[in-house]
């Protein structure tokens, strides 16, 4: 079978080093403009050939995957679906569907989207197993051809991947939810915090590692992140403003003062993260250890190394250096019972504070 | 100088420390419920003394630190008022301060709050150099006597900190947006994405790391935040209402789909944050090092390892493990240039991805 990868970068390269690994007569033939970085994705073996031609690269093609920015994603899958075979299925990679979804009708294309390497980049990175395990998201329209869905939900599978079927809006509010609104919540927190910054210059206290945190992401880069925001705008946009009722809502509780309001509230959150990380994770409930330690250099490495030594793979971490820099504590998010223990065991050990569960 | 701490716990312990460390004649007087722990308090030389009778810990002392929940000060503060002699300074450490300093109105009350040791708890971990270098901000009313007031800034910076003086108001409008805000705030999405998860189940992607981020604070405490949250109702509720509109504002801007205002909002962003961080720690220009690694046990361990022994140390790391949980990446943030040049080296050297500066 021969599949046309369009786009050679880190999803692209890894689809090619994937479906060369593990798809019986697979031939990947790669497209894009740059013709190094295409020499380079055929020399780390993701592509059997490439080329800058794009008929030339859908010639024969089975399957055809479109990698590549969100924003240039409808155009080059409309230039695709021109020149590939009339049984070609063509899909995207693109984090916000709806928009691609609504403008490509014609029957072969599916969308699609792997939930994978998002925090690197290049075909230097790229990986067969990149998609291992991974969840991706297909959007079939009702217009999409069945047995064209079939073929790529089959290849989706042999690359590794959980294909999951999901109408295009459902994905982009999910979306939304779980990754677009704290960036946009992030922007907000940070401005807010330079005003008072402004107005009150040396006054402003050391941020807290809770608005270090919810910030971290702040002004990500602005190329990618305004096209995420213009490709699913109208679900952003609606679950930003239910976060911001959802605000409006706590602070007239704030306002009156209601306690038992208060403690409830906070009591559900509690719930709420613990079911998130437990259905994020699926490796048993999570545990929170926090450890007092000294803040020099190298404190993390002993800890971690410790862990390591012990087979403990740590889920999440966070650090809260004390102002003074020189002392602080590291907590620590854990899955399943008996490794939060052994992990306990292990610290405990360690010449720092004993591990708690806050 | 007789010094009476009231409530030995991690800051009146450290306090306990500090000053019989550093403050020439002083003898400190510790106060609270449990003998086992005034017991414990005085063999770690946090106190020279201890009671459980509030009159006797307050006969013939000079200045008292009143160290307790936020919801206890004020009610903690009167009693101690009421047993204090004429010329005693007596101040509190309580995280919001507008509330306590309406309700006092004794002139030898002066409000104060130095920002340490949020992150651990007990006096286990009291240390004498707790407040080295530490923000201590004091709140001083009109009625305040100066002389007391000079008093209390003198022992704060023999403590080791840095006095700022701050009418109440601003001081919690600050305290709202550096620190509570982003707790609200974090409640509030893990309720919005746990809908999503009831209404979606398994379709739920893996939630991203800015999620992560932004809601590892959900659910603190609910005593503690409790009472925060009422101690500073009016300015998180002012805050968290202004974090609301500024919501609507991207929202109203998504909508309208206009990509030179989102750009430019971004763009924003990432200079605010970069402000803030600079602001924060005073330690030169702060890089962002993304370096991609295999997410397996020790790997943080490795680098930091790596980081510590060339001396460069980390001023704040996330971790974003891919959705396999095999590979990710680690972001590095590193105070000044010569240490981030030096950082870079160190991980180019590892057996990794090259660190880059996204």
């Amino acid at each position: 079978m021969r599949i046309a990868v369009l786009g050679v970068g880190l999803i692209g390269g890894s689809i090619g080093l994937a479906a060369r690994e593990w798809i019986d007569g697979a031939e990947v033939v790669g497209f894009g403009r740059k013709p190094e970085r295409l020499d380079r994705a055929v020399e780390l073996g993701a592509l059997d050939r490439a080329t800058t031609d794009l008929a030339e690269a859908l010639a024969g093609a089975e399957a055809c995957f479109a990698c590549g920015p969100v924003g240039v994603l409808p155009d080059l899958v409309e230039r695709a679906l021109a020149a590939a075979p009339e049984a070609c299925v063509v899909t995207d990679v693109g984090s916000t569907k709806r928009r691609i979804v609504e403008l490509i009708t014609d029957q072969r294309f599916v969308g699609g989207h792997p939930i994978a390497g998002a925090e690197t980049a290049g075909v230097e990175n790229a990986r067969a197993d990149l998609f291992q395990g991974a969840t991706w998201y297909l959007t079939p329209s009702e217009r999409s051809s069945g047995l064209l869905y079939e073929r790529l939900h089959r290849l989706v599978v042999e690359l590794g991947a959980r294909p999951i079927a999901i109408d295009a809006e459902t994905h982009d509010r999910l979306l939304a939810t779980v990754s677009h609104v704290p960036h946009v919540v992030a922007n907000v927190l940070v401005a807010q915090a330079a005003r008072a910054l402004d107005e009150q210059g040396e006054t402003l206290p050391r941020v807290g590692p809770s608005f270090r945190d919810a910030t971290r992401v702040a002004g990500a880069n602005t190329d990618i992140w305004t096209d995420i925001y213009l490709s699913n705008a109208e679900s952003i946009a609606a679950e930003v403003e239910e976060t911001a009722r959802r605000l409006g809502d706590v602070a007239a509780t704030l306002r009156a003062g209601d306690r038992g309001a208060l403690a409830e509230w906070n009591e559900a959150a509690r719930g709420d993260r613990r079911r998130l990380l437990e259905a994020d994770l699926a490796g048993g409930p999570v545990h929170e250890l926090r450890v007092p330690v000294p803040n020099r250099p190298g404190v993390v490495a002993q800890l971690a190394l410790a862990l390591g030594r012990a087979g403990v793979n740590i889920v999440d971490m966070a650090l809260a250096p004390a102002p003074d820099m020189r002392s602080g504590a590291i907590t620590l998010w854990i899955a399943g019972d008996e490794a939060a223990t052994r992990a306990k065991a292990v610290i405990d050990g360690l010449d720092f504070g004993d591990a708690v569960e806050p």
